[in-house]
């Protein structure tokens, strides 16, 4: 069902894109106010289900690219994002019918809808992670056969750029990366432009809906002094992220994070309240891997969320530092993807990690 | 007066670009294979005088970007610029009339060669720098008034990229080079899109016809045993470049040389055949600065050259060793390179040099 996005919907919105954006996906902070400002100047944007989409219609997705560790430093002026976008357009000799996120996050669901509020264009309730993870190529579009390519890029200062690597969605994100490193760390882009039935085919259905109605769930729950952790296992429980396992509680003793080749990565330790077990994370802009004494007990491409134990409020890989009192929960993603072409594009080996994935809801 | 080059022309032609190049735009024996190999498929290439250039004609300068020490391992398959034009063409929705040199050397003379071969194009003689530099930016047409941007890039594996920075042409050669670094150290280029018009206002006029008469004299001298510097001193003395002089002869004694952020940066050292006198040249893909004995004695944009003692062939600064004999000459550039505007572009302070402009026919 379509819906219209109001500035009321804006912080559960938020929190819920930072709860599925597993650690990544940009600040929801900064999210929130660059569409509540856009909202306030443009009106409310028009969130379009996929099953409302023609078929034949031109939807060109738009987020934020570089290391949130930048971002969280280095405001958008809210233009970007329609630039890359304008820049795709002149390029394709076409104009977008809609835009929708490439991914989830506390940024990243939040761009598109800057573009729709600015642009009067609706914005389709999908995306191509269903998280977020840090590499332009890791998106259910291309396993599916959409390509990157061409994308457009923007700059701060109103420079553009757009790129064409045919078929070979990794090498657009080298070159990606390396004019976002040149652009200052952040820049903001528009890909992966497709027809509704490629929409329909290939993206994640409906993550604007879940995140508003993750982050929902869990403010009325500490309204209510109910256990947020717990309403969020709820609000997940009749949807394609079916289960959410508690990995892990305790207070981190540890973090250790650069920003290194355009991207934050780096590791984050926890130690129980009984002092009894230790729990590591590895992180490049998204968690990748949580160990529970040394155990794998989730990995990508499934969810690993660093919650306030408290609050359930979500904590991005940027903003993580010692004494922080956490619940770390486990979420398992969408079948589509768990098959064997996505796993190979943002599976454990596409990270480098040795370990094979296993679900998380029969980690050990 | 415009010509018609062939395959006979090659050989001149590519030794004079060098020469030009002072140290820079690359190797004139890759150059030239290029070009040869274009010819013997495609047939001659029509060299067009500025003066015959319709004022509203569409020129669309190519040339290779990178550092010469990459370009030295990495050879182009000869594509790659033709594939840059095309790309900057669909961006401008317009057809190149002409190509044109962005600078004098012994690749970056052939490229639009090749690109006229190919694609039955004449090339302008005329280019942006009157010689080689480094950076984008720094061209004559830049100087005055014509933007570099939109700028196409091409990679060995039929990537492409259209960059646009406005009027801002150091931003664009900053991106550009993220995207060279990225594409390998090496990659094509089309810019400074603009008319014939401008061509007349803005280039350095009939340098590939220097570089041929240069290339020719200095043939010509060796086939007769006379001294092939003095042929070359008379050769440039009723061109632009009127002004040679023989700043050092000798052996070369160290070269410390590093490819980094994406150029081939470092020092030589000569010591005179008596053992007198000392040389040390800077060099940034060119050579910047020469001084004997601590002395400034020739800065940019007045031309460095470093030359084969015995046969005046030119030395590029990846191809300097140690034991070397050479013969180090100044050549005073065209007047439209030394005005103030000229010079904080292309200048000594723009290479971070202390050292203010001193035209080398006044030097110590």
């Amino acid at each position: 069902m379509s819906w219209t996005l109001t500035e009321d919907h804006l912080e559960d919105l938020a929190r819920g894109a930072a709860v599925l954006g597993t650690g990544g996906g940009g600040d929801p902070y900064v999210g929130r106010l660059l569409v509540r400002e856009a909202i306030r100047e443009y009106g409310p944007v028009t969130v379009l289900d996929p099953d409302d989409l023609d078929d034949d219609a031109l939807v060109i997705p738009t987020a934020q690219m570089g290391a949130p560790t930048v971002v969280h430093e280095k405001l958008p002026n809210g233009a970007e994002p329609e630039l890359a976008l304008r820049a795709l357009e002149k390029h394709l000799g076409a104009k977008a019918d809609a835009t929708m996120p490439i991914e989830c996050g506390g940024i990243n669901s939040m761009i598109p809808l800057v573009v729709g509020a600015r642009l009067g264009l609706p914005v389709v309730d999908a995306d191509g992670m269903g998280r977020a993870f840090p590499e332009l190529q890791m998106e259910t579009f291309g396993v599916y056969g959409v390509p990157g390519s061409p994308m457009g890029i923007a700059g701060e200062r109103g420079e553009t750029a757009v790129i064409d690597t045919g078929a070979d969605n990794r090498r657009m994100e080298w070159l990606a990366r390396g004019v976002t490193i040149r652009l200052g760390g952040v820049a903001h882009i528009a890909e992966y432009s497709m027809s509704g039935a490629d929409v329909k085919r290939t993206a994640v259905p409906r993550t604007l809906s879940l995140a508003l109605s993750v982050g929902r769930a869990i403010r009325l729950a500490r309204e209510e002094n109910a256990d947020p952790i717990a309403a969020l296992a709820t609000a997940l429980g009749d949807t394609l992220y079916s289960h959410l396992r508690v990995l892990f509680r305790g207070k981190v003793s540890d973090v250790e994070r650069r920003t290194e080749e355009g991207f934050a990565r780096g590791r984050a330790a926890a130690v129980s309240f009984d002092g009894e077990h230790k729990l590591e994370i590895l992180f490049q802009n998204e968690n990748l891997v949580a160990l529970v004494d040394g155990e794998v007990r989730c990995l990508v491409p499934d969810l690993i969320c660093v919650l306030e134990a408290e609050s359930a409020e979500p904590i991005t890989t940027e903003t993580l530092r010692y004494g922080q009192r956490v619940t770390v929960a486990g979420i398992s993603t969408p079948p589509l993807m768990r098959t064997p072409e996505a796993l190979a594009t943002f599976g454990p080996a596409a990270f480098g990690l040795a370990h094979d994935f296993v679900p998380v809801e029969v980690a050990s």
